[in-house]
């Protein structure tokens, strides 16, 4: 089986850039536009098991790449950081109030 | 002429694990190191000009990663920001106080 994940997606959003236009036109029409991979076969003129291979190998470069430069995790960790400050700022209704959308922009940088 | 700037040694922080290992070398020789051209042909054994050739290469791999992913634009729009942020606080001390440490460990991340 095929990763169907919210984790793949992000992996997509972040280092999609990084592989072939072929591979992100398969993995679009499988994550984003959720075609079987019997409809990207007829699409794309290749058979079934050449899509599944195909995306099995753009997967794996994704993989790869969060490996060696861990966007996705330095991501949930900003994530989680950005919740302990605001949560801590609760007891400064004031400053909260100014630095929040600093914050907001912050993440918004990911 | 190379460049050896403060933004190559960044580059290569932030994308150095996505060359070949003799790139690494490479790079870590001139950069980190402040080897010559001269110096590293020596100990690798081949021509300065080859050197020369492979650092521009790798140099221009950096580049084509920074394009599509843009981590360096990044770590300087956070830097900005939480310096924006600390600024804002400076007028609530006891807020700063709390959340400074989690803005540093924020940073950390990159």
């Amino acid at each position: 089986m095929l990763e169907r994940t919210t984790e793949m997606n992000l992996l997509y959003d972040f280092y999609g850039s990084l592989l072939t236009e072929k591979q992100q036109t398969l993995l679009e029409l499988y994550y984003l536009e959720d075609w079987s991979l019997g409809e990207i076969a007829e699409h794309q003129g290749i058979s079934r098991q050449a899509v599944f291979e195909a995306i099995k190998r753009a997967q794996a470069t994704l993989h790869d790449l969060e490996n060696k430069l861990g966007l996705l995790k330095k991501y949930h960790e900003r994530r989680k950081i950005a919740q302990e400050l605001s949560q801590q700022l609760e007891r400064y209704p004031e400053a909260k109030k100014t630095v929040e959308p600093i914050i907001a922009r912050w993440l918004e940088i990911d």
